[in-house]
């Protein structure tokens, strides 16, 4: 059985006692949230965020210059305001580097992947206010607030970084 | 008051009864979902997934050609070996070209984006199955199950595009 599966029962549930079908396509709260992918970080019940609230970027690491695409049409087509970032403890961009997945392509599949950037970093918080950085140097993003947290998978909680 | 306000108290409750402080770095069920960041899809509630279950990587279209860094990530360092695609009804990418959302940026912000493809969509079930057949005739992603779907705004149900 694969997740698809799964997935497909756990759907029929939800949809069957659903009742939001009728909100808007533009975020209510007008905030875009960028966040790690890590499997242990569910944005919406962490955050309190609903159906309908926010635009929710997520990849490895929460990185924000892979989710420039993205905040560019959160912002100019669908009148987003606001930025919160969280990148999180014991994550998986601590723990390598471009030269070490570079290689491990390499031996795996035969490819060369010198072309990307993976953008895995050494220092938690440090990441966190360079991604802040890049956001409020941009001439792509809007002058909006942008807040950075680091999220603990051991606690639940999510730490301001300033 | 700033929505990452709200979203502070918000977390204090989700922290304060948390209890899954032990899951595991690697995704329990080893698959990447592929999601649009819209906010009224909730990937979670409607597809099921637990805290620790799955890496979650949303953008805007969920398209996977903005996803490839988190996906091989995803497999090559995480273990990752399915992957279940979600695009959706009334999605914004519907709505716009590369040539407009350029032209806005180029008024509103006075900046070239000719060398982002926004990566727009015309036809909702044809964005799945593109995305499906880029990830299997990519020489950078393993062979293993890809599923697509549309979920839908209005009743909260998934339906697979094959």
């Amino acid at each position: 059985m694969t997740v698809a599966q799964e997935v497909e029962a756990a759907n029929a549930q939800y949809a069957a006692s659903f009742t939001k079908g009728n909100l808007a396509l533009p975020p209510q709260r007008k905030v875009a949230i960028v966040a790690c992918m890590d499997a242990r970080l569910d944005t919406a019940r962490a955050l309190g965020l609903e159906e309908g609230d926010a635009h929710v970027i997520r990849n490895a690491g929460g990185r924000v210059t892979d989710a420039l695409r993205s905040i560019v049409i959160s912002q100019q087509l669908l009148g987003t305001r606001e930025i919160i970032i969280v990148h999180h403890t014991d994550c998986g961009m601590l723990t390598f580097t471009d030269e070490v997945i570079r290689g491990k392509v390499r031996a795996e599949l035969g490819q060369n992947v010198d072309h990307i950037a993976f953008l895995p970093f050494g220092d938690l918080k440090q990441s966190v206010l360079d991604d802040i950085k890049i956001l409020k140097e941009s001439p792509l993003v809007l002058d909006v607030p942008v807040t950075g947290y680091v999220y603990e998978v051991e606690t639940g909680k999510i730490v301001k970084v300033e």
